[in-house]
């Protein structure tokens, strides 16, 4: 289970926290690491931080988009500690770790800026919102601090624990922002989008298609109807 | 119940350490710190590492000795990966968290030096010993990680209740199959279902969509936007 869990660390400023959170994703077993343009990387501090974990930074892929951190994930979460202006479907550590065990998906989990977290649109990429339970008065953990504290609860799951039953094969993200992209043309074409004030549609179907967490077939069924809908059009 | 928990530092060498610590605690709603005969404090560093929980520096008490920083608890448990020549009684930090909420007893957690952890004979000043569920391979969490895992399961057990989902109003069956007898309309008019071949589209089509659990809202949005197609199709 835990060979199948992606840390993606998005902007990260100071290399002390990269190298933090690669010690706490090797004490929980967690080994694979992608870093979203860091600020400074490689670097001594992180080093420093990572402690007897320099293996995982040695591994760590370091690429320049969200989108080839996550293109072949099957499940995105991202951890906030702020409620958005669009609610999204929000897991605990816990039954988030429930989660990914009872499925056999390839699995990203995000991780934001030190000062501002993740972005909205970054956040409308997830499948599901982790929030941390914390002190309503100062919520604000440190992120290797976050790291550990799921990292911990996907390791006491796996100790316990059985095998993944579903061998239904997933939409990958890149499936889902190629269905996203041809929705968001139809719905154009539709006169139903207005791209000069979209409001809240995008984001709206974008967390219902998500919370369905599509297998292929149905990704493939939904652009079917897409371009059945283009070709009445014209 | 977390007021009567106090986090005990032990000859901690590197004050990053301490104010990494200090943060953790707040998160969770920790508040008292003792720190036993610290190599530097206090210290920039340890500031800079506390981020928001510089309240938590300013009152955390200075101490000599073990004795003053315990003498008052009721219940000591110490944390420990290595299991030692005497076994001690263990819990998971979540068996800690379950005992300390069943009782009304001020505790002490107490946190080794870096390197080497607490003394045999600190070790033997508990009552339990807690073990952080690890890699076996690499079991060695920074001090910070640590009190930042055992806090947050005890913040877990003090908060019980689970997050809010805090979506909409959810649809009823009637606005549902009001929804797919609309959709199956559509998509026998762009030529998409054959009704004499219908084959499993449909099933397929309510199985995704029952799966999402569609609120009110969102069943207006698809229906709207099958609208959009019926008005492009005429």
């Amino acid at each position: 289970m835990l060979d199948k869990i992606r840390i993606v660390l998005l902007n990260t400023s100071h290399p002390g926290n990269i190298g933090a959170a690669a010690r706490a994703m090797k004490t929980m077993g967690l080994t694979a690491l992608s870093l979203v343009k860091p600020t400074v990387f490689p670097h001594a501090k992180a080093n420093e931080m990572a402690s007897g974990a320099l293996d995982i930074l040695a591994n760590a892929k370091v690429v320049a988009t969200l989108d080839e951190a996550i293109a072949d994930c099957a499940l995105v979460v991202g951890t906030s500690a702020r409620s958005r202006t669009l609610p999204w479907p929000m897991l605990t550590p816990r039954a988030f770790a429930e989660k990914v065990s009872s499925s056999a998906k390839t699995t990203a989990i995000l991780f934001g800026r030190e000062n501002s977290g993740l972005t909205n649109e970054e956040l409308q990429r997830c499948h599901w919102h982790i929030q941390i339970p914390a002190n309503p008065e100062y919520s604000s953990l440190n992120i290797a601090a976050a790291v550990q504290v799921i990292a911990y609860e996907l390791r006491v799951l796996c100790q316990q624990e059985s095998l993944p039953v579903s061998l239904e094969e997933y939409a990958t993200d890149e499936d889902l922002q190629g269905y996203y992209t041809h929705l968001e043309r139809v719905l154009i074409a539709l006169d139903f989008l207005n791209p000069k004030a979209p409001r809240q549609l995008l984001p709206r179907l974008r967390r219902l298609f998500n919370r369905a967490e599509l297998d292929r077939v149905e990704v493939n069924i939904l652009r079917g109807i897409l371009t059945a809908v283009e070709k009445s059009i014209k």
